[in-house]
């Protein structure tokens, strides 16, 4: 889980806050215009560049990137009747993958999932707004996974620039949400690289990281969990913004998700298989080191039982039954063979019981 | 969980009896009157008070802390058409979160989260009377949860003086929930700390520790679920009594009680790892010691066995194979080189079984 | 689970048998009328001695203790059109909690706590019929639990005489149904003793014990659960012989069983706590024996080997490196002093390593 | 789990194939008719011996134990109109208890149970088709688990005459659900005794005999499980061949079933604890063992140190400090005295651990 | 799991690439045409060679079997109006098993088992698109698993021929499920073997190979289960492609899926039994040796120390009471009777703990 967010108890609903770190990232927007013949891309400042641009009948694209700009955030949502509601989720972070219904619009949030290095993993939120030929999207920084999209529209590939404002919708969440699969890819290899190396080195670590693991697997399988919800949504969307023929793509898309849930709980039984093969290992350890020392102890508990019974300093001058081994010339031979037989025969037992 | 509360069986249903503790807390009582133009706040003490100010079209928000006068309740119940039952839920304390629908009203039971000092936590019961136009909270005793509304509404920060009663309700049903939010994050740094420190002391106490915070961790998971299913239900509600446009703001305040039980579930996972990473722990420790034990055993025993030998009282004199060791010039030289030999094996063979 | 009791299998649907032990408890019977203005009780004999009252407008209850009369139930079922599996029900004890309905009546079955000492508890069946002005109770054994109800009623307190049979029904269920809070609450209080005593005298026999908590657990959760259901078909009962304002009233004493199954989930956590707890005592308390163990046998085993090597009888005269430290005069002393540095080395090793 | 039995894959559908053990068992075929005031009972061989019988009003009752004879069954399904896929499932055993609609039919598959002995159960599959006015019954061999119900037709005992097929088919379904009780009563006998000698002979069979256990609590509760739902569906069913009043006798018989799998759970809980019981009582022998093993190596290490010591070989001739207790007249006592206080030390420091 | 396939994220909907090892099998493409009384097999190359037969009113089955012509299958959906989604699912292999409703089309994918050897396993995705008279069917390979469908229609056996399309989708697709009875019965017979083997040699790849057990098992689950919601989803289909009396079939299909689940999950249980039995078996034999190192240690101990006793070199002609034994005649008796008499009363104690 990430850290948890929230703004101070008591707090009216729809007060903007920005997290610090947020503050100074100024936004940079961007708008584009599409429709089957033609493709624009602008450049945009205030919210006045946007206006010339908005009456054709094309669909537009608003992209921000950063957040450090609540009063451009409040016009957007004047002009574009944000909900206050729905522009507090967008600002304060920490929303969990969802989609709502306001009046004439979704607003849908989604978790973005870049890997840095091996293990440490970053989670991003986007939003997006979808009204009838507008949809805007908000990334907490710049970022390259909607690139592909902007590519596609601006070669004209695919259907892409046929269809209306929800196929573009839907191609941004499949990019968001297409981006798990490398995630999860590499996430597996990591896991089998893991296992096979927990056998030779058990440490005390180990237990830790596989329960990090486990952490990072909850919570990739928590948010494509959420998100298969969310296009489960649009695939049964009733607010007429998502046309029958694009919610086939949504179902595709849900799919998606599917397949990468289960390959999620494959690898929860794994990590629990590795926790059950670690604890075992470490069973099996004492096992074997309680077997040397019981055959050690029981090889020469008895010899140095011997050993000691003719250490003893009675006087064999004293009596014909005090110690005459003591007086036998093969004496030292006689306790030597002793020795031995008593060993060969403990050596027998623990063969009989297979312990050897 | 508390203590289970409980009249003796047999009981009449809708009776009233206080709990000893709780009977000495005079309420003190108070009326706030507003519209979009105007903020009135009277103190009240007797229900007689309240006549004069509730027939206006204004939002009233009658406010109660403390049980102790079971007359004025009954009186107040009369007047304002309380069902008898929820009378006794709101003085007999110990019900769990819920919403009830009676003729024209909502009853709507939370539990306030106090966090007094580390692990030590408090809660209380707050009944809400919605009806058109007036609100009616009950609290156990005086506190200061519900000020920020108090002070919003003084204020006319926002569109709190714009609204109805149903949007009143909703944020005093906000800002309990959210008293949780700083309850979760504290109760999550505890566990961090508890968690690092878990590896230098594992004491048997930490057992009881771990169970401890499993209690409390599902004590506020069962209250945030509740309360979830709470703003569930007014989210859908059939009633009337909650417009459209408030709903929104309870789907937000719900959005909110996901995150706190997301978080709250990671908890119940971080447990389960410590507790498994405790007992690892312990078994871990068992098998290094008998590792030791084993080497030692392994090295010794033999060692001290060919110690005994040479100590044996066999006498050289009374034959050539009777230990002629003792006789030779070299024989201590000899001994010590045997035991050396045979520790540098068995030490060899340790190595090889990467027991060292 | 209370025993298994069933007919021989192939037996006709509807056979009356009576289990031994019940076959010679001659039921006492009793019929209360009153409406809102008069009350009257009478002890009845044979079925003819209950008609000349049930012409009236009134409410009767007519109250049976004791099965041990096939006959008088049969005539009963005859008068008042109970169904033959409602009337096998009645006889046949060891149905589970359920309410059924038949055309024109409703047919409950509770199950009625006891508890007589310390974990011994009793339960007991009671069967309801609720028509519309007549509920017919039956009960294994004479008992006090509906008393209250009869007392409430002779006295007229409350609205208990201004109501229909269906809120007489409420009344018996809600009697029967609170006498479980103080079985779990002294439930509760056995636990927490139980638990503060398992780590001083983890014994055996504990396991026993805590499994024995478990199945109690377990039965009182089945039953309450079962229960709940009952009461929530009552709720919303659509057969028209539960009034809307009387399902008020059961919604309040479905929300005692709620109450109750949160209690009981939070025993059964407790006892599996306690397990744990157990389990980890006794693997403790293993890890520690052989820490005394390990540490004592490092100590005693290199100095029992210091002591063989001067015990052997090589003779210093042979050579001049034959054991030269027997001839030493401080021989016993540097011999004791290499005994005191291995052992202080030892216990140094295992300071370092935290064992001591 | 029984055998799986299947067709080679790619054999076409409703193709009728026998298992080898069933061929040769010629099936034994009857007919009762009978109706409130008659009763008949008819001898069968080919199809045609049914056609006299079939044409009156009265209730039919085919019933065919054995499976032998496929050309009988065929033309059987061709004269009833029993669909291929019915007629299927009929013959190739191992399918699970189901109740399957056909076109004005009621196809019903039930498990039977017998109890052979002690832990060893077999089933056999029993098919039910209903229609109007005939029921047939097909068993896999001659069992006498249907007769009482035949019994109480020839005798016209209840109302069994009065009613019409659907009642038989409940009486019939109900005689072979009632099996399980005896069955499930004794298996619960057994686990009381296994339970209690548990504790005694801990071996390693045991587990299995466990494990044995779950397998066959397993089973019947799948078995009891799936009858329940077949029940279930006949209390609820819509295509008109159970009669309203004909429900209320399957909701007996489904609350039986309820019953039996309560019972079921108790057991599966039960069988748990005993894993939980055995597992425990080999981790308490290691543990007495190590406690035995730990206070005898601390009590006689030390002494054998300290006999060592006195045992060593150091000249008291050589110096005042070598060894002069060999010379005092006490010596002997002085280490005997030396050794009973350190074996007491040792003891005293048990006593305070609490390990002796 | 397998391998999770995927195309890079941000690729546009639809995209047809194939995985490298596909891209050189030359799809083998034929076409079957029957009705009631005719039936015609043709080998096809190119689309074109399609389109003289599809004319009629006859039922067309297109088989390909290999997906390396991405033309041929991009001209296929042009003409049979498959959807860009379901092409691209037909080659984009790694769907799960589902069924997707098109316009005036079904598209199934289901996954096909062959079982090479022990314990290796492969799976295979066949899509099957069902329209209103054609059925095509895609598979990675030629295989034989269809084969006894194409024979049976070319036989006219059954009643294959008589019906229409669906029933052909139906009878490919039970042909497809029915693979995995021989692959279910396998696995039991071999987890049958491992667990008759696992007591006997309890090794460390023990756990691996269980572990590899539950994957297969998991991963056959899992199919099926997917496989039977298809069959579920058919069974209740509402496009009107599926026919009621085909239903019929597909029910029958199901319950097939639903016995294989049963199997499965009693397999899962059986691996949760062996693992149990494995740790089981780790912890009793621990316990073993454990019990004799005691006891040979409790024996030994005191016999040496008995010895070092009299090995002591106390001088008796210093004192009377110094080490008088050395010089009685019968010392060395007296000192083994004691030995003798020690061991006896150990072993005895033993005798008595029933740890011998």
């Amino acid at each position: 889980m990430g850290k948890l967010r929230y703004l101070p108890p008591g707090t009216a609903p729809a007060t903007l806050i920005l997290p610090p770190e947020y503050q100074h990232v100024r936004p940079s927007k961007s708008l584009l215009e599409y429709d089957a013949h033609s493709f624009q891309e602008h450049r945009v400042e205030t919210i006045d560049d946007l206006f010339p641009y908005l009456e054709s009948e094309k669909i537009s694209w608003i992209n921000i990137d950063g957040l450090g700009d609540i009063e451009f955030f409040q016009q957007l949502a004047l002009h574009f009747r944000i909900h206050p509601l729905a522009l507090e989720d967008i600002l304060n972070l920490g929303q969990r993958p969802k989609v709502e219904e306001y009046d004439c619009q979704l607003f849908i949030v989604l978790h973005m999932a870049h890997e840095r290095k091996q293990q440490e993993m970053k989670f991003e939120q986007v939003s997006i707004v979808l009204t009838e030929k507008i949809v805007i999207t908000v990334q907490e920084r710049s970022g390259d996974v909607l690139n592909p999209v902007r590519q596609r529209l601006r070669d004209g590939v695919g259907n892409a620039r046929f269809m209306r404002a929800d196929y573009l919708a839907y191609a941004l969440i499949d990019a968001v949400i297409d981006q798990y699969f490398p995630l999860i890819d590499s996430l597996g290899e990591t896991l089998d690289n893991f296992q096979r190396s927990l056998l030779d080195q058990p440490t005390r670590e180990r237990i830790n990281e596989i329960h990090e693991f486990r952490r990072n697997i909850a919570r990739i399988h928590r948010d494509v969990g959420l998100q298969r919800d969310v296009l489960g949504q649009l695939m049964r969307d009733e607010s007429g913004l998502v046309a029958e023929r694009t919610k086939l793509y949504f179902r595709d898309c849900y799919d998606n998700t599917v397949v990468m849930l289960d390959h999620l709980e494959s690898f929860r039984d794994s990590t629990r298989n590795m926790m059950e093969l670690y604890l075992t290992s470490t069973s099996i350890r004492t096992n074997e080191m309680v077997r040397v020392l019981t055959i050690l102890a029981s090889v020469f508990l008895p010899l140095t039982f011997i050993a000691g019974i003719y250490g003893m300093n009675f006087d064999p001058m004293r009596g014909r039954l005090n110690m005459p081994e003591l007086e036998w010339p093969f004496g030292y031979l006689f306790a030597i063979c002793l020795v031995l037989s008593v060993t060969i025969g403990i050596l027998a037992f623990f063969k009989r019981k297979k312990w050897l």
